[in-house]
């Protein structure tokens, strides 16, 4: 009797397939989070999976699978959870994709892992240093470097002062045995008596401009032993990167004052990561740094107020290298830590950093990138060319400017659906707590459903008169209760009225303004566009489904959209790990033509035809088309 | 009528020539210092010039001045000013050697000046930056660096992060015209608002156990604009090097604390000597530092205590630079600190700077260098090898373990003179001040005057039995009054015992033992010997004749001893104004063959045999030895 198995994917985990249920209900069952609205009726379309290998033990595709899947994602395997049904024992193995990860897993996602060439900029060598005699008194430091000399590349000339100060104490302990730790194979930054060869940690951070996170990487091995996260401290002094500049801008210390907040937060991250891995700070000898330019800046000490002002000029814009003992960062004093370069005054290192990680350019095909955000850097191209944009998307997307916004914290509904029978409204929220607020998925699907089921049209406007349950009108305010007064955390309803759904038209006409001229600058359609790149905490929430309903992005078959998670954490991982990598880096960032949208001319009017939904232009978007035509 | 003219050198002073008066008289009257202890009686001999033009207008050589000169020196143009009379109307140039100079005057010989290709380190550049623009808004960096390198001789990518930060506000005043200081043609350290060009200093410190001199050099035109020295605040923490060595091994704070002290004096100077010449610190760009080894690793923070243990390696031998702000050399924060190589425990930067300043190593010639302190360096050699190595000579050259001895200061005997038919005291004291002392040079000459007028002989007996009238025995210790209670500012006698002979007779000893190996190593002897520099305060003070009397270094003619002064100081100097010293001096420092005279076999016999004076074997000073029969 052949063995009866379900493997999924990416995590290797090992179910029993019992002949009779469905995907998702094994994968429940073993609290594999998979996301599911409509609870398995096959509605919602959320709980998609791609069965890789035994799809021949699996029930035929059902109609709705048929409606839901383009027939190119039906040749991928694409299914539904709650339809694929086991019909047969034998091993099927079946991949849940990101964007189908329900609640905490969804945090956790670290963004795409591209492999790259282990090539850190630190190395170790063990040396034993030989005695000085009266014949031959040669210096501790000659008497080191010869025996390093005999070990490394090329003879090391330049010793950091910290690390030099060590030589004396650590040559004479440890049987004469020492382990020196040599940057960019041109200075020596750390000399430690006996074998301290395994000991060798780098930190990679990404600073956003709400959120932290840092990573601890190995650099012995090439593996990340822990990871880290916090909020900005400096968000009392301004949510968004322009309020920050401004603070800077008007208080003389303001500068100063955001910089020790945030290297302070960074310490806090490296030596809770390193407590984690029972590695102590001191062991770590390099620092990568990503974030959008502001943060950059002010993490570096460098005023960023000129970048606030057209034509928003970046003070740097290359890579920066700087000991951590000059920033105040808690590791090896003499440990490097090096800023990624940044392309634009609103596209930072952290695009720098997803486009490394997502290796947009090294890609034959036309790819695209969007990381969303208060400003959302969008990247078009491919090997050959690549151009950048911000678009001044407006804090919608993370609940801010909404009737009853919230971030994507517990009790945030971040899924809705309406049921095209009832009408009536399914959701989830996060941590599956009950719901205080909607975050901007949850708002981007409202609005997705409201356009699908016909409750609003092409502009936007709710209709009233159709006598809809959840469809009420408060001052005047049409309004879409998601959750009743008994439902909700607070005992008061939760919303999306009309403005709120204004706010998404307008948020999102934003950034698909932005593509549009960026695909105009290249000469390119939606057919050219092989992948599509969600970055970011947003990119990681939203359904990507709803998203292109609304016309966020351009119409291409979802198998093309790809969530990278925090590409821009991966990107700085990759760049610690590998010297390619970050001269690749240096390389983007002077490759990418960034295009400032204010100065472009049909700006304007792609904006405003932006605005409707999907836009003013139907057959942009052929498969909404299709779908509110159905 | 001629004009009657006599030109002092090398200040180039002109004075009337008046017919029947001796130099000595002129120079006098007009506030030039030349030494006479005999008041002109032209028998001390201390008054010597050399008459480079005019010789026909002055009165023949007399007798004496035949005995105090060889025929070489006469033949070159050598006289006593005192004898030397104007017999005729014309124009004389006559050179007032270093060592002929009295007062204050010898204490602003600031060294030998060995020009130099002037090459120094760091250079200005005034530059336009443009402005960005929204098509093409590059980054301030960028900007600077592109109209940068359209002067400079290559692309510039290094940006210090003090002037760095200091770019955004730079670049938008001052008509968009920034002046940019590069170090070693690789890092920009310094970017100013407006044309600062001319605004460029250096500063060269040679800390010494006992005393600092700085110099503030003006790198835009190569000349010192002023001079500031000060004691070194560690004294109070041990007089000479061994015990500031210990007190460091036995404090685990002591490093730091010496460190902190040193660093903060010299912060001093750099202040004084630029209110001096009307100069911000902040237009300082690069400090070069010279001392002995332990002060040298003190300095930089480097542990020094296996300095004092056999075998006394060093912790680093060769440059080192650091950034002013991570030493606390209050400067520009980027500019740099350069620290000269030492060639061994006890032959430090000091050595090597002062081989740089008499350019020993460059020489076709065979010479020596003695730097006389508690502990003394000496150098022998030429182009083709140098050896070096360090005699503890002790205190007694500087006053110490001398009963009466002192400092150099106001007031210390510095010159003696013992009338050789009367047997009377002529003294000088510091300052021409009332005398309180014996200092280390008065003890020479006094020791030298007893062993010409036989006072002594040459184990260095006193012998009392003469009825000489300065002879005198208390508690059974014979010994010379120098002056009596009437003429001393304390009231008490100053005077030089049988023990304070002995001292000088060990130090001596030490000094010409150290020489001695030398030569035997270099298989040279005295004929050998083209030229002997001594350097430092006591080479400085010294009279070079009674130092050969006493035997302290080879029987030379005296035309061949050239004081240098504070050669390290010039030394530092010319490393700050040169890139190509700067390379000199590593290779001096790599090539110098230091001999530990500890583990040399004929040490100690040497030692034993220049305890006498001049030396057990007459015949070394041939002299001397025609001096002592005369």
């Amino acid at each position: 009797m052949p063995k009866s198995l379900l493997i999924l994917q990416p995590e290797g985990k090992r179910l029993k397939a019992t002949v009779g249920k469905a995907i998702l209900e094994i994968a429940q069952e073993a609290g594999v989070d998979i996301q599911s609205v409509c609870a398995g009726k096959g509605i919602c379309g959320k709980c998609r999976v791609i069965v890789r290998t035994g799809s021949e033990f699996l029930s035929q595709a059902s109609k709705v699978e048929r409606t839901v899947f383009s027939d190119d994602e039906v040749k991928k395997g694409y299914r539904l959870a709650c339809r694929a049904i086991i019909v047969k024992s034998g091993t099927i193995t079946v991949e849940v994709p990101s964007e189908s990860r329900a609640g905490l897993q969804r945090l956790l996602v670290s963004g795409v892992e591209t492999s790259v060439e282990f090539e850190p900029s630190v190395r170790k060598y063990l040396v034993e240093v030989g005695r000085p005699t009266l014949m031959e008194p040669r210096s501790d430091v000659d008497r080191l470097l010869d025996s390093l000399s005999v070990q490394g590349e090329r003879r090391i000339e330049r010793i950091c002062l910290d690390a030099l100060r060590r030589i004396p104490h650590a040559v004479r302990s440890g049987e004469r045995k020492v382990t020196v730790t040599v940057w960019e194979n041109k200075e020596v930054i750390s000399v430690e008596a006996g074998d301290k060869q395994t000991k060798l940690y780098g930190f990679a951070v990404d600073v956003g401009t709400t959120k932290l996170a840092g990573y601890l990487v190995d650099l012995d091995l090439g593996t990340t032993v822990a990871a880290a996260s916090s909020m900005n401290p400096q968000i009392p002094y301004g949510e968004d990167v322009i309020s920050r500049i401004s603070f800077v801008m008007k208080d003389p210390k303001g500068l100063s004052q955001l910089q020790a907040l945030i290297i302070k937060e960074i310490n806090k991250l490296i030596f809770e990561a390193c407590k984690r891995a029972h590695v102590t700070p001191g062991q770590v000898h390099e620092v990568t740094v990503v974030g959008n330019t502001a943060m950059h800046h002010i993490f570096f000490g460098i005023y960023p107020g000129y970048v606030a002002l057209a034509p928003y000029p970046t003070v740097l814009r290359s890579s920066i290298d700087v000991k951590a003992k000059d920033l105040g960062i808690d590791i090896n004093p003499c440990g490097n830590v090096h800023g990624l370069p940044v392309i634009a005054g609103f596209v930072g290192a952290d695009a720098v950093a997803d486009i490394l990680a997502t290796q947009m350019h090294a890609s034959d095909d036309v790819a695209m990138m969007i990381d969303i955000g208060t400003n959302t850097e969008i990247v078009v191209g491919d090997r050959n060319k690549l151009t950048a944009c911000s678009c001044a998307s407006g804090p919608a997307f993370e609940g801010a400017h909404i009737k009853n916004g919230m971030r994507a914290a517990t009790g945030a509904i971040e899924r809705v659906y309406i049921d095209p029978d009832t009408f009536k409204i399914g959701y989830e929220t996060v941590d599956n707590a009950k719901p205080s607020g909607v975050c901007g998925s949850g708002v981007v699907d409202a609005v997705a459903e409201m356009l699908k089921r016909r409750v609003i049209d092409s502009s936007g406007k709710i209709k009233t008169k159709l006598g809809l349950p959840n469809i009420s009108v408060k001052n005047g305010i049409p309004e879409l209760v998601l959750a009743g007064p008994s439902e909700t955390a607070s005992g008061h309803e939760i919303v999306v009225t009309q403005e709120d759904i204004r706010q998404i038209q307008l948020a999102k006409a934003a950034i698909f303004s932005g593509i549009s001229v960026l695909m105009r600058q290249l000469e390119i359609t939606t057919r050219d566009i092989s992948k599509i790149f969600f970055a970011g905490a947003f990119g990681t929430y939203v359904d990507p489904q709803s998203a292109r309903v609304i016309g966020m992005y351009p119409d291409v078959p979802l198998s093309r959209v790809q969530f990278v998670g925090n590409a821009a954490g991966s990107g700085a991982r990759m760049a610690l790990m590998s010297l390619k990598m970050r001269r690749k880096a240096g390389e983007i960032s002077e490759k990418v033509h960034y295009i400032e949208l204010g100065a472009d001319a049909n700006f304007q009017n792609e904006f405003l035809n932006a605005t409707f939904l999907p836009h003013k232009n139907l057959e942009l978007f052929p498969s909404v088309k299709r779908l509110l035509e159905d």
